[in-house]
């Protein structure tokens, strides 16, 4: 009975940890798993340990594999779409030049298909989450960096080559120095976990989480970094609405479990004074999958429409 | 003999004429004329002298009405593409809530399609111009605003609702006044022939040609406004290039008859400059239609593909 519904196993990797799920026609989480990523392994090594975890879960819900339509893998770019290889020696060194993909499939037996880790995340949303019905959406993912994805009439959008689009490195407030990506004052260089951090190094702060601490009891160098993050995002919010016209901005990541209402209310503030915008056509919401995101709609690469 | 090709008219709409161009399905313009707006006079009217227009050409060419695919219009919006209305009391005052689409429908005979100029214009570009074979490609008009196109799969990028992006209107120098769309320090604030022009009232210039011509001359403050003409294009870049990642972006409009090359420079540097773009994967080039390129795109609606 449970097989005539139809599955998928989705896969989230990040630097640290690799999460893996199993995922139904709804795009509910049924089950999940975390499984170390040590890259330095290699590629085969990690494919082996998904491969087992997948089949820990399906046998786990009296599955057969013919019900799991496929695997989807959410990864860190920048990732070769075609060949399936990681190309990231910071995040995932170790990687570099083996098909994941074919890794994957080598083990797994079923068909299995990857995209940028903010991609899917954004198709997580676009499916269950917040940025359900709404066409185009736009997502900013604010953590250690600033990720981004674009959604509109169901594709994600892609550059050249198919290469992924990195919002977070738009310049801002273009008079502040240039962070690693080369661009004065970009989004995330202000607005990031690791943006605010560096910036309150110089006044003795650990990180970004005692930033914000500081800035609420009145510190007036944190208040200044803190309401300068906001600031950016508020002219990233004009920025991506002129150049998007999205209907919905999905804000997530970590720094949105503590911050998105501040956030969020300057972005609204800047839109409310563009006057040349379609009249309350564009909102900002908060993310809804946290970090179920990645699993969901990397499965929903198989199972959604 | 010349029937066994198929044709379309392509008709490029502004606030002071009307070019109506004959165009065959090769993309080479066969005959075009110039028509006074005169929109107070209303939709009906022009929609008469256009059709009245398209008729000599055709009759001129020895061509009968069958091998016309059908009429493309390239209007200054904001349009319902749905109902063909133009709503642009500013620009086209007298034609607010009546179908252009369905007057000139109407009097010619044929289908009509209608679209923002702008993107008639990159339509234009990438079927015979500047941005042929490539993908995707985002154009910056500078003219007396700064318009703005993306163009991506072979379809015009749309927003909400079917809104046409204002991409001239994305925040550059955030620490510059707003302008009439009420962000601070638009790119077309900073760099439009009217922003520059606005800029250099204060210091006696008539219009932007005059700033351009005081500040070779050596004039500090003109030298000045046009130096932050082509930073705030180098910021436009910056952004451009991270949103969408384009494998050209398209220099058109009258600013760039005699100024491309200092715009172009800039924006390259900047390009340059910003190390996790895809490596030589981004151009600058200038448009090559000139003012054929809105009849041009408007008939490719028709014959382009």
């Amino acid at each position: 009975m449970a097989d005539r519904r139809s599955y998928a196993i989705g896969v989230d990797i990040g630097g640290t940890k690799i999460a893996v799920g199993l995922v139904d026609s709804e795009g509910n989480l049924i089950d999940s798993t975390i499984l170390p990523t040590e890259s330095e392994k290699g590629v085969s090594d990690a494919a082996a340990r998904i491969h087992q975890a997948a089949c820990e879960m399906i046998t786990a819900q009296n599955l057969s594999k013919k019900s799991i339509m496929g695997m989807g893998v959410g990864c860190p770019g920048p990732l070769d779409l075609k060949s399936g290889m990681v190309m990231n020696p910071y995040t995932l060194p170790g990687w570099e030049n083996v098909s994941l993909t074919q890794a994957l499939e080598d083990a797994f037996g079923n068909p299995v298909r990857i995209e940028n880790d903010a991609d899917v995340a954004l198709i997580g949303e676009c499916w269950v989450g917040a940025g359900k019905g709404k066409n185009p959406v736009v997502m900013l993912t604010f953590g250690t960096g600033v990720g981004g994805a674009v959604r509109c009439d169901g594709r994600v959008y892609r550059g050249v080559n198919g290469e992924h689009p990195e919002i977070g490195l738009m310049p801002v407030l273009p008079d502040m120095p240039p962070d690693y990506s080369g661009v004065d004052g970009s989004l995330e260089s202000l607005a990031s976990g690791a943006g605010i951090a560096q910036q309150g190094e110089a006044f003795g702060f650990e990180d970004a989480a005692a930033v914000f601490d500081a800035a609420q009891g009145g510190h007036r160098e944190a208040e200044m970094i803190v309401q300068r993050a906001y600031r950016a995002a508020g002219v990233a919010a004009w920025t991506l609405a002129h150049c998007f016209v999205p209907q919905r901005i999905i804000l997530g990541g970590g720094l949105m479990n503590h911050h998105f209402h501040h956030f969020s209310h300057t972005m609204r503030d800047y839109l409310s004074r563009a006057k040349l915008l379609p009249e309350n056509s564009i909102d900002i919401a908060k993310a809804q999958l946290a970090n179920r995101a990645g699993m969901i709609g990397a499965a929903g690469l198989w199972l959604m429409d």
